[in-house]
C-alpha cells in the first residue's frame, strides 16, 4: 500500500516464470504485437508508435525527452512535486532550457500559468507535466494542459506513470504527444518496464531532428526497427523477455476487467479509505477535487513518529506505506490503493492496523469510527 | 543455442515469480547487498562500485560511456564486430571522438594497433573494446589491451556481456576500469539487467567531471544513492525487483558451481561441439586460439539456405541458432553453448539434428562422424 510497486497478481508472477525464449523468436514477436494492442487500449490511443521501453519509468521519461529535444530547445516544465523536477533535469541534460511553471506541492498544475508562460515565450518546443504526481497524490487537468500546448504549437509530454489503469488516461482525446507510464503502479505488473506512446505529431518532430538522439539505447528510430510492425524484426537490444510476459498478462487482466470498471474500483476504495481516515481525524494534503484515488497523502498527526508507524505496519501486518518526499518528509504518509492493491480488505485492514498503532502511541485520533465510516462509503458508486 | 538469451534454470524462473516487495523494503535492500557481493565474485573484483543497471546490456554499455566521457573526449574504440561499432556510436553521442582501431570481423583486436593508436594520439580518455564479440565468436586479449590503456594513462572500458561466467573475466587482474556485462548469456538469467563494475580510477574520473552526465536515468552519482552501502537508501528509480530476484538466484548458482568449474564446463562442451562440427566437414570463422567456447561461429556449407536450416531446427527440435550479422549475414551460424545451455545433451542433440537436416538438403557434409567425434572429445579436460 505504498506508492508502488503495488501487489502483483499470481497470474502475472506465474507468467514471469515461463521459459525464456529468444527475443527474435516468432512466438515472441506475436506476443509483442499483442502487447502493443493492449497498450493502445490502456492508453486509449491509436498511436502506431506504442511500445514498452526496456527500463523503469525514468527510462520512459528519458525516452520522451531525448527523442524530441535538441540542444537549444525550450520546454515549459510544470513542477508541482518530485517528478516535475525530474522533467526539468531531463530537459537540461538534453541541452534544452526548462521554463518552469511552479505550483506548490499538493496543488494541481495551474493551466492559466501554463497559458501565460506559453504566451510569454513563443516558439517553445513542448509543455511537460505530470498527470498524477506520485510524490503528493494530486491530479492535474491533462486535457486543459494539452490543449494549451496545442494552441501554441507545442508538443505535450505527459507523465502517466501513476495514473494509467487507475484513473482515465485518454491520450488521443487529450491530444497528448509523448506519454510515458510505469508498469508497477495501477497496472500491477512488476517494476522495470515503461510503456510509452507517441502521436503522429511527435513522430514528425523526431523525423525533423537535425542531430542524433543522445542516447543510443533509447533512440526510438533504432528501437522501432525491433518493435515496429512486420515479421522481420531487426535486432536492437535484447528485450527483457520474461518481464514482457508479465506485462502482457497484467494488460490482459486489465482488458478483462475493463478500464471503466478498473477506474470505478479505484474510486470506490478511495472513498472508503478517505471516509475512514477522515473519521479517524486525519487530513488529506490535496484538496478534494484534485485527489488521486490511487495515492492518498495524509498528514501525520501531531507528535507522532511517522517512521515508527510505518515500521510497525510493515513488521506486524506486512503493510508498506510511502513516506513523504522533499519538504513533506516526516509530515505525511502516502497510502497507495493501486491496481491489485485496491481492495476492500486492504482498506479495512489498513484502517484497523493504523488506528491500533496510533492509539498505542497516544496520537490524537478518534477511535472506533474509521471502519464503520469506510463500510458505509464502500457501496458508493 | 543462439547468441543469448540462453536457457534459464527453473530455480531462476521460480525466483522471478516470488512476490514483489517494495524497492526500499529492508529485506530487498539485504538482497541487493548480496547481489553486489555475488557480482564482485563473477567479475573477480573488489570494486566498491559494482551493481546491476536496470536495463539490458546496451544500457550497461551506455552507463559506462555517459558517466566517463565529456564532450571533446577522445576514445580509442576497437571495432572487430557489431558491438565495437556500438561503442563508437556511444562515444559520438556523448560528444566525444572515436579513434577507430579496426580488425576484420572474426579476428581478435590487435594489441599492437591499439598501442600504436595510443602513441599517435596522446591524452586519450579511454580505450574501449569488446572482450568476447557476440557477432563473431572471437575473444580478444583483455589483459594486453588493459595494460596498453594503463601505460598511456587511459581508462579501459570493457564489454564482457558474452564472456562473464563462460571464460575467465578478471577485472582486477586485468586492471579494467569500466566493465559491463549481460544477464542473459553465460549467467543464464533472464534478459533485462546489465551488471557493471567501476575501478577506483574510474570513480575518480567521474568525480572530476565538470558537466552533468547526459542521462539522468544512468547517472551513477544518483544511482549510487540507491545502490550504495548503508541501510538508508535514497530513492532514484524503482528497481526491477523480480528481475533482481532472478539475477540473485542465477549468481548463487554460479557461486555454487564455482567459476573454475563453470569455465571448464563451457570449454569441454565447446571441444565436443567443435570436434563434431569439424568431423561433419564444417569450418569455424575464428582461428583456434581466439575462439569463444560459448559462441561457435561456423560457415554455412555451400548451396545451403541457412535460414531454412534454422527454421527446421526451431520447428522440429526447439533449437534456436543465431544468424550471421552484417557482412556475415547468410554465411554463418552462431551456435551458443552459454550457461545452462552448455550441456552434453545439447551438443549431441544439435549435431544429430543439424546433420539430419543438412543431409536432407543434400549439403556436402560427412555423415555419421559428428557424434562419435563429439563423444570422444567430451572427456577432455
Amino acid at each position: 500500500m505504498g506508492p508502488g510497486p503495488s501487489d502483483v497478481h499470481p497470474r502475472v508472477l506465474s507468467a514471469m516464470a515461463r521459459p525464456t525464449v529468444g527475443h527474435l523468436d516468432p512466438t515472441f514477436i506475436g506476443l509483442m504485437d499483442q502487447i502493443k494492442e493492449l497498450l493502445q487500449y490502456a492508453f486509449q490511443t491509436s498511436n502506431e508508435l506504442t511500445l514498452a521501453v526496456s527500463g523503469p519509468g525514468s527510462a520512459g521519461m528519458e525516452t520522451c525527452f531525448v527523442n524530441l529535444l535538441e540542444p537549444g530547445d525550450r520546454v515549459v516544465v510544470c513542477v508541482n512535486g518530485v517528478f516535475g523536477g525530474r522533467m526539468k533535469e531531463n530537459v537540461e541534460r538534453c541541452g534544452g532550457t526548462a521554463l518552469l511553471v511552479e505550483d506548490a506541492w499538493g496543488q494541481e498544475v495551474d493551466p492559466d500559468k501554463v497559458e501565460a508562460a506559453l504566451k510569454a515565450h513563443p516558439g517553445v518546443k513542448a509543455v511537460a507535466f505530470v498527470h498524477a504526481e506520485t510524490s503528493t497524490g494530486v491530479k492535474s487537468d491533462a486535457m486543459a494542459l494539452c490543449e494549451a500546448a496545442r494552441r501554441h504549437g507545442a508538443l505535450a509530454i505527459v507523465d502517466v506513470v501513476t495514473s494509467i489503469g487507475g484513473i482515465p488516461v485518454m491520450v488521443d482525446a487529450w491530444g497528448a504527444d509523448a506519454v510515458y507510464a510505469g508498469s508497477q503502479k495501477c497496472l500491477s505488473c512488476t517494476p522495470g518496464l515503461s510503456p510509452v506512446t507517441f502521436s503522429p505529431r511527435a513522430v514528425e518532430a523526431m523525423r525533423a531532428r537535425t542531430g542524433k538522439v543522445q542516447s543510443w539505447f533509447l533512440d526510438l528510430g533504432l528501437v522501432m526497427s525491433y518493435w515496429g510492425g512486420g515479421v522481420k524484426r531487426a535486432y536492437h537490444h535484447t528485450a527483457p523477455v520474461n518481464a514482457l510476459y508479465g506485462l502482457h498478462e497484467a494488460l490482459l487482466m486489465l482488458k478483462e476487467e475493463g478500464l471503466d470498471r478498473a477506474w470505478a474500483r479505484h474510486w470506490t476504495h478511495h472513498l472508503a479509505l478517505r471516509d475512514g481516515l477522515e473519521a479517524m481525524g486525519l487530513h488529506f494534503l490535496v484538496a478534494k477535487p484534485h485527489r488521486l484515488p490511487q495515492l492518498n497523502t495524509v498528514f501525520v498527526p501531531d507528535g507522532v513518529d511517522e517512521a515508527a508507524v510505518r515500521s510497525r505496519l510493515l513488521d506486524r501486518h506486512g503493510i508498506e506505506l510511502g513516506a513523504g518526499l522533499g519538504a513533506l518528509a516526516g509530515k505525511v504518509w502516502r497510502v497507495g490503493l493501486m491496481g491489485q492493491s485496491s481492495t476492500v480488505s486492504n482498506v479495512l485492514l489498513f484502517l484497523t492496523a493504523l488506528e491500533t498503532i496510533l492509539a498505542e502511541m497516544g496520537a490524537p485520533i478518534v477511535v472506533g469510527a474509521a471502519v464503520p465510516a469506510a463500510m458505509a462509503a464502500e457501496h458508493l458508486p
